[in-house]
């Protein structure tokens, strides 16, 4: 834990209302949305501006203490949490957006811009900030960058990556970086910006962002298909895209869905349940897009990979069918589940897909699995949950065993163990099945020019 | 020079059929399309796949030989010259495109193909390779790739960067790394493939690339705006872009369509000469976008901001419209043009535009300036000719005089010195206007990182 001199060092380099250390707050701002390790930070810091934080990681260079960032803490690879009495650097007091250009349809925010209330400054500008996911209620712009937030529009808008046109970052040197500065196009060197987009700070903290909107979407269309195999998916994805831009194509087991239905607030899309379920979206206004769905569904039917859909007209019937595939990580969230979020490319996810039921089914007798996830971008969470009597610990080592069946079929299909949830601590043992040890050693030895003291979230993605 | 019996053992690593020391080939492979500086090469070599680069790499690393990756050498920094006795590493003989998935829109290649094969490649298969730029027809994807190439659709396709879904590249070090694997969500550490991209070859060469295509686009509509000033080509752009989707909207001088019309090909697009001129496409099929086009061109004029129009119906009006833009560069190549690439954001043009040219016109006096450029990103090209009469050198020493003005104006509007050109060796000395000198320091790190011998085309970009 941290000293008493050095507590009282970093209440006079911030202001003393600015660090915390009741139990509360260590408690709150020391872990992340996992559940598997329980956080133990010395104390936590609310800096309200880059210049703080410098002085914050300049402190600790001096002193050897380890940083920990936060944000909402909505991640679930535990990359914000604190479990070896690190000084956590919270930016929850760092919430302003500014510098709105509707010429370059840029805005720029600090790190704690929560992600709903950008969407929100957008929305009222006729623009939209199209990065959205379970957690954008919550989730902050720092988290966002730091872990490449994707979510369920990816396949239309990209990844939070593809949003970022400018970083101010601090490194773990303490040198503070504007980093492309909005631009379109700089071909000056190396490009650090994408280098710190999806780092976990381990190389640095991100301070501020500038990021791109888009126009604001026309009125969605929603179908739901009701699917017997997971090939269908490939099949009706295949289909739809020739036809229609779509701005989503999501995916969810009939397990899942009865997670959701169980809390009582919603009603089966159909009547006939389906082993699978897919969700698919697009803009309607006025592009004949609804027409072009409505016959190609017809179509699917017809050739016999889709059973059964429903078609959401207007809003109100868009958000409802909406909500029974963004509703289960709530629904599920009271059975511990242990999440592996994997990807593969879409042309891969049938015979991937068809590997790991396989695997799972026999290496997870009586476990219950729920499946959803972002077909159309080769994004799958598979949900293991927790029997009751089971406990916690033994859960997680049971868990972990399996893990190396699904990541070798992962690596098999050149994969991703980790597809938008970030390496953290809960996936650092598994990143030699998606990196090549050649890759890794790279990765080592970027770190270590960017945090030569090892300060910065040490102990994610990799150890030194 | 290479002594006599490493070019034996070259001969031996490879066929001796790829290895060239005639001095054709020395001088045909030893530059790019920059025109200032001499090649010098002590040979070329042509390998035929990864394997072989590989081979090359460890060679030189061995042997302390600095290498010079060549592409399709039509860049214009001297990134591909080879001017102190490297070995310079052609990727002519690394042309095969494979791997199509009409699943991901995907396509991988080797580094030597030329990017309009691989438009051709798309386009027989109902999709597109959406990069665009004068020098498609004889550029490679490896130096697209390198150089993050940019070109005429950026405002809606993005540059090279946001095409590159996975690279195969041999690092400084001999290492073979597979980057991303072609995946859509992969949060799984530093995303090394963005570092590779725009790097120039420094850090290792890529020799393979998995790039995303597009949907084809709908027939082109095209119109050329009159202008009196550069503050209302950002108007006519605002305009435009609340009611259409633009595809592309670039802009030139009226000097720049005199040297165009003095080739005798074309016609000017309407009698009255302006001061500027304004190029914007948008897909025209189906969605009204050219009724559109019509009404907003009619309020730009009433506006006063656009003094004269026309409009390109159908591909082979649009194909003569687009001429007058794109034959440019051809136009002026044989006055010896000194190129000035910057960039700002589209918001900071008007105020940036009025400096440049009042520093051009200042400190150019007599000098013909040739502008044009890709306003809707930023970008503009600003080239200088060569008055008969001036020899070379003198000429050259003259414009970088210049520059500093140029670029102190760059740096006060955070823009980008080279915005799709690259470092290379003719913009090395002016780097620090557009990054700091904490992130040149991180750019040397990784350099170092990658390529600790310094063997990867040295002396580009920055020296060590």
């Amino acid at each position: 834990l941290i000293a008493p001199e050095l507590l009282e060092r970093l209440r006079s380099i911030l202001d003393a209302s600015q660090v915390l250390t009741d139990d509360d707050a260590l408690r709150a701002f020391g872990t992340d949305a996992t559940t598997f390790l329980d956080p133990a930070p010395s104390c936590v810091v609310l800096p309200r501006s880059t210049a703080q934080v410098r002085s914050i990681v300049r402190f600790a260079n001096e002193h050897g203490v380890a940083l920990v960032p936060s944000g909402g803490r909505t991640g679930l690879s535990g990359g914000a949490l604190a479990a070896s009495g690190e000084v956590v650097v919270a930016f929850d007091a760092m919430t302003r957006i500014f510098d709105f250009s509707p010429d370059d349809r840029t805005v720029r925010c600090e790190a704690g811009v929560i992600t709903r209330d950008l969407q929100r400054f957008a929305e009222e500008r006729d623009l939209s900030y199209p990065v959205e996911f379970a957690a954008t209620g919550s989730s902050r712009i720092g988290g966002n960058v730091s872990t490449n937030a994707g979510g369920v529009r990816v396949i239309r808008y990209g990844m939070t990556r593809d949003r970022v046109a400018g970083l101010t970052v601090v490194t773990g040197r303490g040198d503070v970086l504007e980093l492309n500065k909005g631009l379109v196009k700089n071909a000056t060197g190396y490009d650090l910006r994408h280098l710190f987009i999806g780092a976990e700070g381990t190389l640095g903290f991100v301070t501020e962002a500038t990021l791109r909107l888009s126009r604001a979407p026309g009125d969605a269309g929603v179908l739901v298909l009701g699917l017997d195999r997971m090939r269908d998916a490939i099949e009706a994805l295949r289909a739809f895209r020739q036809r229609i831009d779509l701005t989503a194509f999501e995916f969810f087991s009939e397990s899942a869905l009865r997670h959701v239905l169980a809390r009582g607030e919603h009603e089966r899309p159909f009547p006939t349940p389906s082993r699978f379920y897919a969700l698919l979206e697009f803009e309607a206004a006025g592009s004949g897009a609804a027409e072009d769905a409505a016959s190609v569904f017809e179509e699917c039917v017809r050739a016999g990979f889709v059973r059964d859909g429903v078609a959401g007209h207007g809003a109100a019937q868009a958000r409802k069918l909406w909500r029974l595939r963004e509703d289960i990580s709530e629904a599920i969230s009271g059975q511990t589940p242990y999440k592996n979020d994997i990807s593969v490319t879409v042309s891969r996810l049938p015979a991937f897909l068809e590997e790991i039921e396989r695997i799972v089914a026999e290496r997870y007798p009586g476990f219950e699995i729920v499946w959803f996830g972002h077909i159309g971008d080769g994004n799958l969470h598979l949900n293991i949950l927790k029997p009751a009597d089971l406990p916690k610990d033994e859960f997680l080592a049971r868990c972990r065993e399996v893990n190396r069946w699904v990541f070798e079929a992962v690596q098999r299909h050149q994969g991703s163990i980790s597809a938008e949830h970030g390496v953290g601590l809960l996936k650092k043992d598994y990143l030699g099945y998606s990196r090549s040890q050649e890759e890794i050693a790279y990765l080592k030895a970027i770190k270590a020019a960017f945090d030569p003291n090892n300060i910065m979230n040490p102990g994610k993605i990799f150890d030194p």
